[in-house]
């Protein structure tokens, strides 16, 4: 009988076309599937627990596929599938998951990690191996707003004017509404950190709430006026996409 | 009369074959004199402190270079070279020094820092994010059996032992000598830094150190015999010469 294996996966997502498989492009998915094909002799389908897009990070991706390898102990896939896969996808551990068991459909709650370095000045740009797993932020914002506004997404909430327009034409007539665990900034010695927990995430959407939150902190939006924004659904009236770099999927529960 | 321009230069060496212009080969020397030829019209010589290996980082090389410009203050030069220059390479600084000033003859004390990441455990990878500045790290050493071998090299102290092949076959009959001013380790939340403060240094250098550190600390030999290693100059005592991955070359004084 097959069994049910549940991989946690971190990679460096700039040389990726993103997780999902695509004709003519890098993707983490094809990577990982053609490592399992080669351990198994034949193709091999990894479902993962959602797609992250081109440029986005892992530190805790998580997929599944079902083996038919019977003698070979779970945690013996990291090393096996390590030695196969280009340095910037790494599996961090395997185990064995319940026949039911779906890395997508299973996922309680996912949490992403966005990070940002303070490099004030305009001469002062970020240094090349902070950039690349940070955006830099041009000036200190208030944390004590950012907060505020991220404590107006606890619970249901109408995520529509956080949709990117990729995520609109693939999900028109389904419900925008995702329940937002937490959603905070903190301080991280020079590296501001934005956190959100969720059931699930719209596309783009992580991006976007930084860059609402950004937008209308500095434009010294009070967090009552922001409520009635997002209330809206007006999506003209979100701030800017941020750009995936500095952006981690953290870790997906199950 | 020409102005006299110092550079500080941060750069991502993964992709590169170090600092130091070489055919067929992606140097950072050569981004920066390319970029400095396209704001002259006219080639530009670049000086730099010194080189680095290939793949070895840094946050704060110096360089200096001669500038026909008289009317552009040196502080311009940074967003011109910036908006020249490939992401991996930014300039962090341009300012007006003395004629006589050089990047490498002027230098007093060159600041290296090694950062490893501990990743315990056969199946524990490091995360790609971590890996491409960081050199992963098995075990936990006894950072107080390594700061003992540090205090061994304050000083004026020979350095042979720590010399690179390459090193020996350039400067034959020249000192091994090397007043070093600092060897320390130290944890940074999961990381070990190996910081390494000195006049000047070897090639290859900062890696045998941290290596032959690293390699009789787990051998459990005391500092003494460790002295007496090092004072033999037998180079075959050394340990490995480590990968260049999580070495940057972090500051130089003048």
């Amino acid at each position: 009988m097959n069994r049910n294996i549940k991989l946690t996966i971190a990679y460096d997502g700039t040389d990726f076309c993103g997780w999902q498989r695509q004709e003519n492009n890098r993707s983490v998915q094809e990577e990982i599937e053609k490592a399992l094909e080669k351990i198994h002799s034949h193709p091999v389908n990894l479902a993962g627990s959602g797609r992250t897009d081109s440029g986005v990070h892992a530190a805790g991706q998580a997929a599944n596929f079902f083996t038919d390898i019977g003698s070979m102990e779970a945690g013996r896939f990291v090393p096996a599938l390590n030695s196969l896969l280009p340095r910037d996808v790494r599996i961090l551990d395997a185990c064995e998951e319940q026949d039911n068991f779906h890395a997508r459909f299973s996922a309680r709650m996912r949490t992403y990690r966005y990070q940002f370095v303070f490099c004030c000045g305009a001469t002062n740009p970020a240094m090349p191996h902070e950039s690349r797993y940070h955006l830099p932020l041009h000036r200190y914002p208030r944390i004590g707003i950012l907060n505020a506004y991220g404590r107006l997404l606890s619970g249901e909430t109408d995520c529509t004017i956080f949709a990117g327009a990729g995520d609109n034409a693939l999900t028109e007539d389904k419900s925008k509404n995702r329940y937002i665990y937490r959603a905070y900034f903190y301080i991280d010695r020079n590296t501001l950190v934005f956190e959100i927990c969720a059931n699930a995430f719209l596309r783009n959407m992580v991006r976007s709430v930084a860059g609402t939150f950004l937008h209308y902190e500095e434009t010294l939006t009070p967090p009552e006026k922001l409520r009635e924004i997002i209330a809206s659904g007006e999506r003209s009236l979100a701030g800017p996409t941020l750009p995936p770099r500095g952006l981690f999927l953290w870790k997906v529960e199950y």
